[in-house]
């Protein structure tokens, strides 16, 4: 057995930061969903952790940075979950479904919450491009899985565009109502409006 | 025939002071909507009536008024459009459809929009109590109408409250991506997104 050196090497040092910088934007995005952006400062942010200001400019740059951060992380789980759910089994419909409870969920998590909470008025021009690009991506993951299920028949013929976003609404909104400690857990919220919203875009004979 | 006055009397002063104030509010929810609440200052919405902000005050008595007054005009369109569908013949589910129809489109206009995309987290806290009563009135109306067409069995046994967020956020939602000049009419948007959500809660044989 090796001893252990008490030096951190590279890999270590970076886990370490990575971490860290976790845990800032973390402590951020909740303040962000509890008191709003304007409300919460860096100052606020690094007292909930213990640290000062200083020590959050050594991961990120200003409070602009930490809100494109934490909107990013949003969004590229909801595309994650739009990637897990097309390398599903079933046909379109069963990974449509899929794909719109882990969205609901998702939007009832930290960094959802804030994509949908804090929006993009609060973004800086900078940010906004990038910003605007993934909710692309995801608007457009969504279209193209209510398209397949409609060729394979799984699902009523609609118009995608006005269907997508009609789904995206209902979905989106837990977001602003949706309190952590209620009764209901997140995956039964989840499941009850995707029941409601799947029947909607069931085949049906007239 | 009498001769006309050249003083105007009570209640023509009441009225012109009327379409005063809801010339300032008009643009001022515009201008909310556009480049959002905290970037716009009573300053802009003076100038672009071509006004001073010391008129503005002669009718509200700061932003933050502005706001509520902006807010609670979307919200009472709401409320109203809830008494109109319940005063409709027909089923539940036909009066519960005629309001859907008309809170999407409300949300589509200038003051429901406001009620969406600005939220909670601009008002002052001593706003927030009279936002949230109202708020509290649409969701009870909607709630109630609901449960209405399920008891006539007009649409299908369901989780109220769940629906009752499902539905609202999904016709919120177009405050959010509606552009006025789109290709589709607000009513087309409405009737398109109803029929989806509609076609969810209808009774189903299994």
């Amino acid at each position: 057995m090796q001893d252990v050196s008490p030096f951190r090497n590279a890999a270590q040092r970076e886990t370490d930061r990575a971490a860290k910088r976790d845990a800032v934007l973390r402590a951020a995005v909740r303040m962000f969903n509890e008191r709003g952006f304007f409300a919460t400062s860096l100052d606020d942010v690094a007292a909930s952790l213990g640290i000062s200001k200083r020590t959050i400019y050594h991961y990120l740059a200003n409070k602009d940075q930490v809100l494109l951060e934490c909107v990013t992380i949003g969004l590229q789980q909801l595309l994650q979950a739009a990637e897990e759910a097309r390398a599903e089994s079933g046909n379109g419909r069963d990974r449509l479904m899929k794909f719109l409870r882990r969205y609901a969920e998702i939007n009832m998590d930290d960094f959802g919450r804030c994509v949908i909470r804090t929006g993009e008025e609060a973004l800086s021009r900078e940010s906004l491009p990038r910003y605007r690009a993934l909710k692309k991506e995801i608007d457009v993951a969504l279209r193209q899985m209510l398209r397949e299920a409609i060729d394979d028949g799984s699902i009523a013929p609609i118009d995608v565009k006005i269907a997508a976003f009609t789904l995206a609404g209902a979905l989106n909104w837990p977001a602003r109502w949706h309190e952590p400690d209620g009764a209901l857990s997140t995956s039964q919220i989840a499941d009850a409006m995707v029941d409601i919203l799947m029947a909607g875009l069931d085949s049906r004979s007239a």
